[in-house]
């Protein structure tokens, strides 16, 4: 069996990755790597879980634990600060490593260009074993928009996303007074996903982010102005897609029904009045727009099956 | 002192405009028309509710109590079929008579076209004393987009809402296991907001509406392309009014603050890498998108102070 | 492999057993029983259901379908008029026949006392193939109090349940504007659970109710005075127990750690000012407090495996 | 006309004393003090705010300002600190001067006994200028139990609070991802709100709070065994009282009827099992469990009218 290591363990995406790999029937967690944790029982991060998890050590020990993968759940500066051992898979969860351009990069990471394949399985399959796993809300905008790249020269992407997409750090506009009840844009006219999606689509966007007061989730509305048949291009584009759902005609997407998954939706309209197309895209941004497609590309780069611990959807209330 | 009578109290708009009547220092109360309370106190509406109001009447006796100003909060159908008695100013909440072309009012609400005025106070005030109000929506787009009417030609309207919005009859969307850490769009192509926001600015726009997990506010995020000063438009526009705050260079709108207020704030944004103007508009659905409007609109034709009843904003948490 | 069918399958219990039969490996979904949705296909209850599920049937073919098991998810009216068929495992969701005193089913239920086995299965494991699921409310009272019955003659429950636990039927106390950034006790001085609990324990309890704004997830704190070893009669109680987890001393169940599975958390305390003790379980309503604890009952009266099906605790955010 | 001064002003009880001074007719507002925002205008905190009040001052400025009544928004070690000026009436919103026995003091603030008034005005009415404002949790359970404590000698005290309870300073426990669609209890056996209540009725009681997802509103449901007539010796304590309801038979208690007011309402139950009387009572934990009674503690020491400024019931959704 392939062996797993987690770089980060105590953030959401961390905790994420460890909840698949629980349930991971080809890979085993052999490292929790966490400096606020080390030395502690698995059981100290949460009390579900118990004694057959190896107990926490420090970041540095689990990079080297000689594991097959190693998932980093690290903030974008510690990233770029990592150095990947040879011969491991590595999936980056960060930003660090997402921008090709030299000065994007340096613009929105104060990083150098990556070295790391941009791996978004449906689209864009990450090729080597050093893989950039793409943003949440970049995730959802390629999805509904990347089938139609060659038809289209901009989109309009407005985009809610529930508050575990901020991480688990403490901050003003993470806590729950700002959060309950309310509902606001933030980084208007400036957010480091533009240019990622801007990047695989081949030009700019207009990204507007959005905070939703759910725990997880997120939703982007996309609009563009097109003669091609929407529809056809991306019910082509996933039809063998385990993950994304193209809804039937006249269903929309919905939170609820993507939460704690693994999948995406789809869904596909067409503005009565002005002609405008709109793909609306719903996923988990911890699964599909995180530590699912983070796994699913480990299980790519290790030649597992591509779902093999991912959540599909069931049908629960 | 003025005189006022609602005809259609135990819903949610009614009972907003009840609240706005009860702290009106020019306005008496004369008359509560509801069907299904006729003959029960005040205080069967709510336990709130004392004795210094009168008991519920029917619609039909609220309609002919003689009050100076009805507040129809009927929904359309009923609205259409209300026959105004002479002199009294009448404020009609629904959708029956705000759209003037008789094939959209034919289209979106079954109706000939009205014999009302549209009345949004601070941009197209009524004329005349039967006066439509606007709809949540198409107050929150037109207070962004309004002021720019001459020097756009198109936009594309983002817009989310509480789910009072929906108002207070029971349906499978409005259920809160529908409702609760949920989010999802509706009407999603051909909502009747659409021929109001653009009958008013004189374009089609592209107008998707979205249900938000919270008990009332709404925002709407609108993208334009202009080469005109976004902000001094908008700032000219709401110099003097008392209701409509353009914020900051930088603050961005939210829900929190308008809550519970009958005053609207917009945030003006320039995209990045587009270049796309982006106003964002919020406001409580059912303040200034519903029964605070409606009260503005009273107090104008009527002669009283604009704001008499009115919630401003406070500082509350 | 054994066979299933689901008797009322649209409702949110219906929804969340066929979850657990979509995971489970040992029993085949055979029957989907609903009248509102006979001659459908399984995606007309939800779009992630795909074609490898049969169309739904009415109820009463659904009943005849000759599964292994029966799940009724009807309500407690329905539940009474049905007749079960020879052989076939039978657990009933309702409270139908969960009261086997003559005098409390007729005052609660309108019912003569059921031939059916209550069965929870940690404490009170049923017998035969006629098997009542307990109350949500009454599987979290009684897996804090049950262990301790011998040594208490009383208590005080004050319970909390998200609004998943009032089903999906329209009514004004489920509509999003009841529920929503609002709480609320309700049936106060008189539920039914109440009865059911006391049957258990042998003696009577004051039992309220109340409605938290959340999906799912319940939480019972529990209130007794006896100077039994509360905490040593919990821990032996559920030693073994691979859905009950008695938390660490000071660790406070908390929902968000039951939420979607099918295990329950209970932490226990002492007041210190009174001495009271203080038993506190949390657990989801529609996984142990029903859908989950209905497979577990099924699993265990076919002879497979106790947990087959269900949704072990992983460490979700 | 009076003038008041708020010392500590940039948190959730300060904001909501500035809100109330902002709608008080007899009181003027001349000095805003926050260390952290000294020397700002008054927009800065909120950008509600406008240019009619003075800017900032450090908290020192302001207690010097000479203001006739000083609000301490302080946590209370702060508030230990305060060397109160002559003359001016000081409402400490902490938990600072709340015990009067030396050991409780010392244990739970670490504290000497304060030499200040505690000030429910309903049923203990503060002397002279030095006023302990009551806690949140307090104040609804000595509502709830206050007029039956010559009948009583125990209670359960079963409470549940919005977030803004534990303030706006960042933590674990007041992070969105704790709070949103979680429900927990909290200082189980020990939290210091326990004492306060047993001060004020003259025995112990077992008291238990929990965070409710939600902005704010606090209910306690309080359990008694007594032979008093419990309704009766409640509606004789309120009868007279502006801001306190007794609610008809059968009524319960929710958060939406108190949320955003200054007033408290009461529900009085007997359990049909065990005959134990259940008192429920809600209140904002900002308003009348904050700073609504705050201010009215320092009206009635000022000589104003009681409700000056003070948000009483309306009848919004």
């Amino acid at each position: 069996m392939a062996t797993a290591a987690i770089i980060g363990t105590a953030g959401y995406v961390g905790q994420e990755t460890l909840d698949r790999l629980l349930a991971h029937p080809g890979l085993e967690t052999v490292a929790l790597g966490s400096d606020s944790l080390a030395g502690r029982p698995a059981g100290a991060l949460d009390p579900r879980l118990n004694g057959s998890l190896p107990p926490f050590v420090g970041k540095a020990e689990a990079a080297a634990s000689g594991a097959d993968v190693l998932f980093l759940c690290l903030d974008h500066a510690e990233a770029l600060a990592f150095d990947p051992p040879a011969d491991a898979v590595v999936v980056d969860l960060s930003g660090a490593h997402r921008l090709a351009d030299a000065a994007q990069a340096e613009a929105w990471y104060g990083a150098a260009p990556g070295a790391r394949s941009y791996g978004l399985p449906e689209l864009f399959p990450a090729e080597g074993r050093l893989i950039a796993n793409p943003g949440c809300y970049a995730t959802a905008a390629l999805l509904a928009l990347g089938p139609l790249a060659g038809a289209i020269d901009g989109a309009v992407i407005d985009a809610k996303s529930g508050m575990t997409g901020a991480g688990k750090s403490l901050k003003a506009t993470s806590h729950a007074g700002f959060v309950l009840e309310n509902f606001s844009p933030y980084a208007v006219g400036g957010h480091r996903h533009a240019p990622e999606i801007a990047q695989q689509l081949g030009f700019p966007v207009c990204f507007v982010p959005h905070l939703l007061p759910v725990r997880r989730g997120l939703l982007a509305t996309c609009y563009v102005t097109t003669d091609a048949d929407v529809r056809s291009l991306l019910e082509a584009a996933y039809a063998a897609s385990p993950l994304v759902r193209v809804l039937a005609s006249g269903v929309t997407p919905e939170l609820a029904r993507v939460q704690g998954t693994d999948t995406a939706e789809i869904g596909v309209f067409e503005d009565g009045a002005t002609g405008t197309a709109i793909v609306i895209c719903a996923l988990d941004n911890l699964g599909k727009g995180a530590a699912g497609q983070a796994v699913q590309n480990a299980n790519l780069a290790l030649g597992l099956d591509e779902t093999s611990g991912l959540r599909l959807a069931g049908v629960a209330v």
